[in-house]
């Protein structure tokens, strides 16, 4: 049976990720589980205490599949990488206004934000490095593939915001197909045949 | 002379990018320009009113950069579009938190927002098939160019903002690079020839 605290961060989570964290009150956490507010209280005393428990659990998770890097060394490994980054922005849509807060009322978590985003920079470069030196993508100035890897982080991060501001359709398939066009004109023979492996659409959804 | 009315709305503007629309009052915008709360509250009645203000002069400016639709036949065209892009996204850079505000005070602003940047995709979208049909990008299925669209689309919006997070320096010339490091790969050698014209760094800022 799902404790009442689980309970408690899963409304909270629908909620911000609905009206925005800042526009939550308690009573309607409560309300949403059919709780009491001297129910929820016991288990978290503040909406803070909430806020703060989202941020942790959201940010482990992030770190997660950060480690997720190379487990194998083929293009399935990053497709996989994606899916979780997909789930994850996915689940935790509340994030983009919550990045973009002025006058944050926890500064601490743009800071981290900034960290773990430079950080995932940092690991898209490195793993098209890996492929290119594995023969799966051309060799190429290092600029031409810093370029890709903004890209490419820049998919990984907005593309779910600029659907949802566009009124359109949000599918990991979609998500994905949108993420590997950008990387198909640097495969090699080599990358193309690897490639093929993945782009099936009924791995996609 | 600059008139009062054109001091606080670029007054405003600065303050809105710099704190967020939600977090700046009359008084700040007065101090801001050394006018008294009585002499600001002549020209604008109301906050609202300023920010109306802000929102109308920014809507404007950006459907006169979509005019600025293939006013010349070469890639030159999309570049010069671009450049008025950029300065546009870094003069309004409270935009973005805006584009995501939950509950947003002005809904019709998040609604005209949706129109704009489906316009703006349909007009990137267009483009490449006009280059296509020119002979300065290579064949390819339509589905290859959905994708890049969206891609370029994606820097456009969202390149400022992520390089904020990630407190790197944000410029014309690397809002530029990064944009065009993604058509590259599609250019024709009739297109490269083009291309060359406009890729010179001096020209970038």
């Amino acid at each position: 049976m799902q404790k009442t605290k689980d309970k408690i961060i899963l409304a909270s989570l629908k909620l911000f990720n609905e009206h925005g964290l800042a526009n939550v009150r308690l009573q309607q956490i409560a309300d949403h589980i059919g709780i009491s507010v001297g129910n929820l209280a016991y288990h978290f005393k503040t909406k803070e205490q909430i806020v703060l428990t989202v941020y942790e659990e959201m940010f482990s998770k992030y770190e997660h599949i950060l480690q997720n890097y190379l487990k194998n060394p083929h293009l399935l490994d990053f497709d996989l990488q994606v899916s979780q980054f997909f789930e994850f922005f996915n689940d935790y849509r509340f994030y983009i206004a919550d990045l973009f807060t002025n006058e944050h009322p926890f500064p601490e978590v743009q800071e981290k934000w900034q960290v773990l985003i430079n950080k995932l920079c940092i690991q898209i470069r490195k793993r098209l490095d890996f492929h290119v030196k594995k023969g799966d993508l051309i060799a190429a100035e290092p600029k031409v593939y810093d370029n890709l890897s903004q890209t490419l982080l820049m998919q990984i991060l907005f593309w779910i915001p600029q659907q949802e501001i566009m009124k359109k359709v949000v599918t990991a398939s979609r998500y994905k197909e949108t993420l590997w066009n950008n990387i198909q004109p640097y495969l090699t023979t080599q990358g193309k045949g690897e490639f093929s492996k993945i782009s099936f659409p009924e791995i996609y959804d």
